[in-house]
């Protein structure tokens, strides 16, 4: 099957690469050119512009569009919506909010034009893995396209199946679904971004446990020598908690235990932001994915106002000066 | 009536004050002798040692012990114990784990000495406005020792009265109350610090956002240019969150509205830490008491390891390098 | 002053008894003909209808709607502003999301009107304290108004004053602020709210300690008799938690120390929600903030979908299964 | 290697199968004469009592006890060390708080006994996939014991090695580790179930989320019809969150999406409020493995005393009655 690719960073070139070798044809495009003639070695046909690679696409056509959420894949919607004819598809697989999804789906429908969501999650370790892939489309949309979406996902592979799975191989089997409409692909996403926060800090908190164990300033016969790498590793091994994410924490441990290597000033993105006002809006107490993020926003200050209010209190009701030690 | 005390810091010394001011008549030491004899000009008398102390007294005696929760407390009341004689009193007014004062209560009795736990609210304005107490104690014992409290205490005051109260004003209404047996009154007072923790958080996350609004971090459009000081100055007057706390935060921003002057370091004390271990034996859920203790923990931290687990996961799934900004 | 009032709840009624009784005059209307004879004994002029209220007022106008935030208001609003005249004032004294605001202003200015949104505390307790004002508006508009809301605020009063505030009494001390352009006042009347929610939660859970603490389900060597009611009045005198919220407990204890005349099915409104939602927006860590929403989210369910999820995980990795008490 | 077993629950009964098909032998007693004899098919050789257990075992014994943590390990163990001769071990497998196995092994020490805490994870699978265990040990002890836990343990499997470990396989490679004196074991295990709640809660609000986004209560342009199973399946290929409690979360769903037969009165145990408890002690913030374990505690009543009081201020300064839906 062809596809447009617009967006060439590390996630749109590796898709390219992903659906070349798997038999597809892609037409690809960046602002950089250097990164378009990256992808032609295997395979894929260069465009030098947008308006080229719709002119470079069979009718209908479909173009995925792999940019930062935000203005430049708006922009870039804007100017394909007036590029493209009536029955081709533009896919957004950034991580947009699922809201503009939906409003973008009913604008461009009203110029025949079909909109599909795909969040994505894997990374960078999608070219070998696959994407594990959420859509969100009109259902004949979603099935034209279905070829790409089972080439680009991880496929069975050799995950034990779940248990009272038994009958043929399910798409979610697979590695992707058929989320919904326009915007349930980036809703699904979203969570399992919200997810994720609560799980990272859930690793975060507990190690940070065990690492404080081993403090000069706990009293000598309250502490131990963990070996938190030891730990991380062992956990892999039959325990409650093994997880992808232990798996990437017992690598970051083996060679820095003490983690000097990392700032601890941790971004967060629009996903984890969107999960909590969601859980607001359906009135969902969400108290773990909150205290994750507010963890990130905390973790990128030193005192916060806040903290000093605390200080200004204490000194007021009871005369302590607080010094930073 | 007449108590001996032990400890003159600013509370000992105080409550001292305020029952000389009263007709009561102390008996006062202190390992500083300096501190010892600036009480004397009050009426006071100085004593040299805990052993003269206990001489000056008439049986049967009744001591304050108003020093730091912990050993210097633990070791004076053992001290004391085998100075005194059958019948007398001891009186912890620091801030001692209810737990302790249980066992402690349990030990003297078997000399026939009595156990009074007070947890005092009100600090360094307690000579004026009199000393809010919770107190743990037999019966018999208290009531032997509510002269001193009631002289201690704020008394009725011009506060409004509570709708339904009308008959003969309680011992609550005048600023005490015998909560329960030995720890009870340290265990009000612990619950009385918790909910403290949570109510000052609470501000300090209010104002943090009203802060931040006024950031030239935000976008000019969305920007406010909010003076916090007037925001907690109109708080004061009728509104819902109008409080003791609100007025010190008020005081607090008309001098320094960036509270430049407060380091934002925030100390905890047992308190706080107990509140949360006893929710937890309960079983009850205390989210907002448990954040308002972390928020505190994290203040006197740079980054946490914890948060340089997340930046290390990062790395691992997304390539996400993380600096200090 | 001359002012017209729409919507006679419990708010909009006092506010117009409030400013009759200290000379101000108001042309009053309500769907309800019996809500608005209800005003007139006290010497409000009645209308029948927006267009009559607007015929009654003299030029420049201006027209308070007291209104439930969302369609009622807003309809009212475009109503109104097809029927006034330049110059004339739009006042929304409910409880309007702030962003709205923002975009009424925008659009009533292009007809020459202006726009107040008007943050107010107090409640049903107004009519007697006054009202807690915080106000967003241009700086012309807010001194137009200045008269009627100094008359509406509770003025300067018994409460002892500021530390460091010793100039003639400012706004903030009468009672009333101007708190920046239009959504600012409901801006900070949301902020204050979410500090209520924080401040209610702290209270919810020291007292829910407190009552488990008596609980029959201790070991009977655990527990205490502790009389919450009159520990929420011990701490009205001198204590740090002293407040409007305590006296509020204070009351309720009296007569119902079980609290069983209250479902505890706790509903949360608009600010509430929006202060998180502006939290997220402007990366401020709330987490007594959110914790305090999710709890009331919590109150009005049975059993979560998230609790079966973990009732389900824990059958599937340790075989339990969980019944319902 | 030899090895006493006590408590033939179905963690005893499988250890027991575990070690004799691997060439180990077993000595196993139960209170219960059914659960011993369960095992004599399998090799195992029955004690009639703790002392015949005693006496059937070979100098320097070893005896593990598989037994509820609390009184009956404690008293098991008090029991055992009257039996036993010096250098014998006694191993305590159970649940038991890291703080009580210190003041064991320091009493036992007293009689030249030795003593192994050994926390594990992996419950009912541990038969078949083999125990993950953290071992708290004198050095000498734990590499006497070693053979046994080698075999306990899981091995190195299939599982991909960790980037950077490419010597030997380690013991935390083979699925268990010496993590420092007695009551590291349990220690480490501790915070691992504190992993584990957060990580659970985790899942349990992003499902939340997904599966309220489904609910008639949602005006009907916003809601979703999600397939929360095919959610679950979708993400255990190649996304980020993809771990055990996930696949025992898409097995849960296939049958019963709606988790119906689940009541969502969730258990907690010792380890989960413990871990809370060092946090606290070592001034670590874990807001997330707070929350979870408050989130238990909820699950668990209907309405709480502090959403009561929640109703009763709102009724108090608002005039508002709440009603249970």
């Amino acid at each position: 099957m062809q596809l447009g690719i617009v967006g060439l960073g590390r996630m749109g070139g590796n898709i390219s690469r992903r659906l070349m070798r798997n038999g597809h044809h892609t037409v690809v495009y960046d602002r950089s050119e250097q990164a378009v003639q990256a992808l032609v070695p295997d395979g894929a046909q260069g465009a030098e512009s947008l308006a080229d690679l719709v002119a470079k696409l069979d009718r209908p056509r479909a173009v995925w569009v792999m940019l930062p959420a935000g203005a430049p894949t708006e922009d870039t919607i804007n100017e394909l919506a007036d590029l493209l004819d009536p029955d081709d598809v533009i896919i957004d697989g950034g991580n947009t909010f699922y809201k503009d999804d939906a409003r973008r789906a009913k604008s461009l429908l009203a110029k025949q034009l079909h909109y599909v969501d795909v969040g994505t999650s894997g990374g960078v370790w999608g070219l070998d893995r696959g994407y594990c892939m959420m859509i969100g489309a009109e259902t004949a949309t979603f099935e034209r396209l279905e070829p790409l979406f089972e080439t680009l996902a991880p496929g069975v592979g050799t995950i034990p199946r779940t248990k009272g799975r038994d009958a043929e191989h399910t798409r979610a089997e697979k590695g992707y679904i058929h989320a919904g409409p326009a915007g349930a692909g980036h809703f699904v996403k979203m969570i399992h971004n919200g997810i994720e926060y609560g799980m990272m800090q859930a690793f975060a908190e507990g190690f940070d446990i065990l690492k404080t164990k081993n403090s000069v300033q706990l009293p000598e016969e309250q502490r131990y020598d963990l070996n938190v790498g030891d730990i991380a590793e062992v956990w892999r091994r039959g325990s409650v908690v093994s997880s992808w994410l232990l798996d990437l924490t017992a690598d970051a441990l083996v060679s820095d235990p003490d983690l000097n290597g990392y700032s601890g000033s941790v971004s967060d993105s629009g996903e984890g932001r969107w999960t909590i006002d969601a859980a607001v809006e359906q009135a969902v107490p969400v108290p773990v994915l909150a205290s994750s993020l507010f963890a990130r926003f905390r973790s990128r200050q030193e005192a916060t106002y806040g903290d000093k209010m605390l200080s200004a209190m204490r000194f007021g009701f009871g005369g302590h000066v607080e010094v930073k030690k």
